[in-house]
């Protein structure tokens, strides 16, 4: 999902009532991040409160490549990561996650080995459908074991777009919630539903309804859903005791669209670019009692801060044996501080760019290569940027393309080099980046390791089901990120 | 100012709190248009009700040329044309406009010759400064007589930006609602303030405090003066007698940012086009007590909307012996019905496209020419999208490139000519288009003779001053209007 996705947030067709009223009755975060501009990356980050570049999710394979988790990689969460359930549980909380995993899909990265309670949903995305003879179809997990298969016993109609996978995501929900409250044990619910990536699903109610096409069906049942959760912790009288948070992964797809794809705002190209519209993200803070109701905030904030803030409010202390970059949001959220820091838009292994204040500066460009655009895949239709949105990696290192993103959100006009601003902008900027760079300490690259022997033939749990596969013969080899 | 300029509609600045109030306690219009992508003739709709093309204020010189009103324009206003004001007068409404007036700078077309009772303002736009030897600086008017001249007794600092023109336009509004509600007297006002057109400036307070730049102090200073009115208007308790529209009258110009242009949000270029970004507004409906609180409008509206809703406000019937292109829009604004109507985006003599429904067809399309464009001058920068914002004038009038703008807001992906989709809206809007054109009498264009000798050589009133400049021999010309 895309910044510009949700009404609050200006999308002109005003569909999102239930996440507009969330913003009004919380904060709105209009300068929120996410770690990276891929799903896997940033859904590492968002656990650990680390750069993927630090916990690991990113490749060296070549400069600069989005990488995530296929069911072909070989590599997961390490366990030398300590991940926010894992933590949380030391304060008594019940974890749980409904929906996509995504950090690894072999044993020992299941998320019940890394914190969480319970699990319902799928380690990788719902792509496919696979054969089951050349590639197995995505296993959904309930806990330990799966219960069936995308395509298969979890139905997503390619055609007309059909699925009631947030529906039973939904229920799962509302269940836990339930559960919990009667047993009044606190709980950490990570709801990381999909229905807006490609292939874009909703359910037969809500197919049809948008404005906007499939995407924006998608869109519809989501905000409905996040409707009923608050509702349903208030009706369970948990509401002043219980803070939710909605953002996403990455921007919009842009490849996706316009059939599948959603809406970065005004903002530049979309995910898989670190241009804002690939990070840059929709973001809300919803704690009745708490937070200000209808509260605008210009805290510099990323999913990372997610991890140190949920601490916070259990209690807890972030880890003191390693970098973590994350920051308590407490002080910007309840007391409308806004603290200084730096943000950092990583492709793969490379700082591409950093935003201080209101300047963005980009030391790499690059949307993809000319090889994919010449095949019609752009992160940015209808938004060339000469020297800007460039189908080459350009190094900008030495003299760094700057933007004011307050004059400039598009990042249509990178300042003169030769201007007072340029300077005094880059002398503040250059020793952030200096520090930043000096004391990196990059994590084992998860993401270079690919073979086909470790994808979900044989999940545990397919016994029972007959839906064992064999195996291939283990061929281990690089993976190829193409961007 | 653009459709993404305010908070409200998703400016990531969030600075228009006013403005944003206004919309939480009246409606907001998502799809709310202006009649031609420039200033004098959308106010010169905006006042009468009718197209451009039908009340004259458009050129012949060439085809689908945008054309306004500088100083030595010879046209204006036909007295054959019945403005808003003077409708209003015969239900005893005094009439005032300050600010713009752009309906033409010669004795005949002055405001109060057509229905206005006051005005403050200048007859065009605050360019220069001139030299007032080759050319005149613009006068100011109050009332029938000029009071002074841009640059030389209003400044405008063209350096710092710094010019007290909006507050001098705040005050005079205050004072005339007083003087209303003292005598009361219902009255119009049309507040046509101009600081968010180039040269864009705003007073010392307001400098310096937006993150856009110049460009957001003046936006800051026009949402701050529309908060000061509404105010006057509830502490004098006729706020729920008073019905306020607040909407621009063309899109954000592109040419001028980042410095001193706008946002038209995620729509496709600016002011000077018929895309999206050239002619969708910003548009606020409030009145207390009457419009119910925080709607949302998907209602299909145009600026000349506000001339029959205005007539039906005050209980009168729009002229019956013409075409009148405004609707009522009380019955979706009051009662949230929605009315089937079709939108025509103008080019001086030329329809360029058509919204019906969600659907947008574009019969012709053209950003500018390569002559212009190969100088600098680009009204989508940024936004290049192949086929679409063409330099050359391109004919799509036998199959119209058709776009779907709940799905593509951003006119990026026309529509497959082979698609159903396709052939079921053309068939829909093709009857309209026909019926639309064997139905149009254009009127006589005032927009094609410019004579330097018509300048504002010797407004009424300079000679008190001792500000008569001699004009040049009369030569009228064809006017150039290169796009």
């Amino acid at each position: 999902m895309g910044w510009g996705d949700l009404g609050a947030f200006g999308e002109p067709s005003k569909e999102t009532p239930n996440l507009d009223q969330m913003a009004s009755e919380g904060m709105l975060f209009l300068d929120f991040y996410t770690a990276n501009p891929l799903c896997s990356p940033s859904r590492a980050a968002l656990l650990t409160g680390r750069l993927p570049v630090r916990n690991g999710f990113y490749t060296t394979n070549a400069h600069a490549r989005n990488a995530y988790t296929p069911q072909d990689i070989v590599g997961g969460i390490p366990d030398s990561e300590l991940l926010l359930p894992e933590l949380l549980k030391k304060a008594g909380y019940i974890n749980k996650i409904i929906g996509k995993w995504h950090l690894g899909h072999r044993p020992q990265f299941h998320p019940l080995k890394h914190g969480f309670d319970e699990w319902f949903g799928s380690p990788n995305c719902h792509f496919g459908p696979f054969d089951n003879r050349a590639l197995p179809n995505i296993p959904v997990y309930r806990d330990w074991e799966m219960i069936g298969r995308y395509y298969e016993d979890f139905k997503i109609d390619l055609k007309t777009g059909e699925a009631n996978l947030t529906q039973i995501y939904l229920q799962e929900a509302l269940d836990f919630i339930s559960k919990q409250q009667a047993s009044q044990q606190p709980f950490f619910l990570y709801w990381a539903i999909d229905a807006t990536h490609a292939p874009v699903y909703a359910s037969k109610h809500f197919l049809g309804t948008s404005q906007r096409g499939l995407y924006g069906d998608a869109v519809r049942e989501i905000d409905d859903s996040v409707g009923k959760i608050l509702k349903h912790l208030q009706k369970l009288g948990i509401s002043e005791n219980t803070f939710v948070f909605f953002t996403s992964d990455n921007g919009a797809a842009l490849i996706s669209a316009p059939k599948e794809g959603g809406s970065n705002g005004r903002f530049l190209c979309g995910k898989q670019t670190t241009f804002e519209g690939g990070m840059r993200e929709p973001a809300i803070a919803w704690w009745p009692g708490h937070i200000p109701a209808g509260g605008v905030s210009h805290q510099l904030g990323n999913v990372m801060d997610l991890f140190t803030t949920s601490l916070s409010l259990a209690g807890l202390q972030p880890p003191s044996d390693r970098q973590i970059d994350g920051i308590d949001l407490l002080p910007a959220i309840l007391q409308g501080k806004l603290i200084d820091r730096p943000i950092f838009y990583y492709r793969g292994n490379e700082m591409m760019a950093v935003r201080v204040g209101l300047y963005k500066a980009h030391y790499w460009t690059w949307s993809n290569s000319w090889e994919e655009y010449s095949k019609g895949i752009d992160f940015c239709p209808g938004q060339n940027v000469s020297g800007v949105t460039t189908h080459t990696q350009e190094e900008h290192t030495t003299l760094p393309l700057l933007f004011h993103l307050g004059r400039d959100p598009g990042e249509k006009y990178p300042l003169s080099f030769a201007s007072d601003e340029y300077q005094r902008a880059m002398e503040r900027i250059s020793v952030i980046v200096q520090q930043h760079k000096v004391t990196m300490v990059p994590g084992e690259p998860q993401l270079n390791v690919c073979d086909k022997a470790v994808m979900n033939w044989s999940p545990p749990g397919c016994e029972k089901l007959g839906k064992c596969l064999k195996p291939p013969k283990s061929d281990p080899k690089k993976c190829f990120w193409p961007h």
